[in-house]
């Protein structure tokens, strides 16, 4: 059995997310489809992680183990053909046999951005979020760098979610400022159920003058969602990179 | 009675061009509606040309009439509290009287964009058309110059178009790439009915070595839409500025 890794780009906006949800179109699902199509046989697609209903990814990483003979660029062709327009494959490989997209990976980037002013570029729409308090990038770079390294970022996580361990390492918060768009990009060795979404609202209401660094400080000593910054629109994240 | 200058920017993906046409939503039409909405009444809104469905504009221009005496400011923020998100009035302004944003304009930027690969990137698909030859910059260039100046444009005008007068003055056709994008940026005293998207074919078969300059010498001289390039699809092409 080969095990094939493969680089996907996608736009969330049309779909429930990665994973297979009820009644809603998941990414994975569609890509297993095509696989399933090419290959002559349904194969399990691992990816790296799940992206929430809407999330984008530049960069997703996912793996399938197939014992189809197909050459690489050929099976990649296939697969794009196969795809919708909003899902490409953009990178194809033979992995290591012990390859997994998720158990492998060691750490990820997010990009969240924001569009700082009172109405959207219409082309712009689907990938930032809106904002149109005017934000002091200095005083956000500032909760940023409380936030950066190991914490429990229990704050940050969802309070329906079952995972247990929520202590994480965050490598680093970048924060650029570009006309009227506003970056985050934030590196860690992985993300809690809308972390990535509930940093970028914490950074928010720190760069509007709504929390101090104290508060974010506190925030984290709380270990206790309801106290965090607001979950931004999923339409702004983009799942970057993922390293091994 | 004010005459409003606005100046628009749209994704014209869901749109059957500026104009009204028969069972499409044009957005000529949504505008007005969102003005009739605001000011009480019934306007006319005079673009500064039409844009072909699925054409996008970053910076359009039109100009309507009113008695309505609210503020701009206010003006703006209710208009775009009505428009659909793939439609934002960037600027608004007070004209003179006698100002048609038609009639008046002295020259308009095109901007035609290609994705020069196999695939093309999910988040550009509504905004770029996909080359997969490689396209050589240095032969567009070439063709392009060949086109720049005052010429009788017959060649790059849709057959059907009852227009009679075809010269117009190419003011300047720029090309860069930039990774695996190619911009065409063309500015001209006018065009023609698809004359920018013909432009943009015929620069694309000069570029992969189909048409040679003097190809592109005949293809002008010939005033004939026949022997020129294809159109290329709308949605690659934006109206990025009108002068007046």
């Amino acid at each position: 059995m080969r095990n094939i890794k493969l680089t996907i780009s996608y736009d969330g906006s049309r779909y429930a997310g990665w994973q297979a949800q009820k009644n809603a179109r998941a990414i994975q699902e569609v890509i297993e489809t095509a696989i399933a199509k090419i290959t002559g046989k349904k194969s399990h697609l691992t990816g790296s992680g799940r992206t929430d209903a809407g999330v984008h990814a530049k960069a997703q990483v996912a793996n399938f183990h197939t014992a189809s003979l197909i050459p690489l660029p050929n099976l990649q062709m296939a697969l794009n053909a196969e795809l919708p327009k909003d899902i490409v494959i953009t990178y194809i490989e033979e992995a290591p046999r012990k390859f997994d997209a998720q158990r492998s990976a060691k750490s990820k980037i997010y990009r969240y951005t924001i569009y700082n002013d009172n109405f959207v570029d219409p082309f712009l729409r689907s990938y930032t979020a809106k904002v149109f308090f005017k934000l002091d990038i200095k005083k956000m770079r500032q909760a940023a760098s409380i936030l950066t390294g190991r914490h429990d970022f229990k704050s940050f996580q969802t309070v329906d979610d079952k995972e247990r361990e929520s202590v994480r390492r965050i490598y680093y918060i970048k924060i650029a400022k570009i006309g009227k768009l506003v970056y985050i990009y934030m590196k860690a060795d992985g993300f809690l159920y809308n972390m990535a979404r509930t940093i970028a609202g914490t950074l928010v209401e720190a760069g509007r003058g709504k929390f101090t660094i104290e508060n974010v400080k506190e925030i984290l000593a709380k270990k206790d969602r309801r106290v965090c910054g607001p979950t931004m629109p999923a339409r702004g994240l983009v799942l970057e990179k993922v390293f091994y």
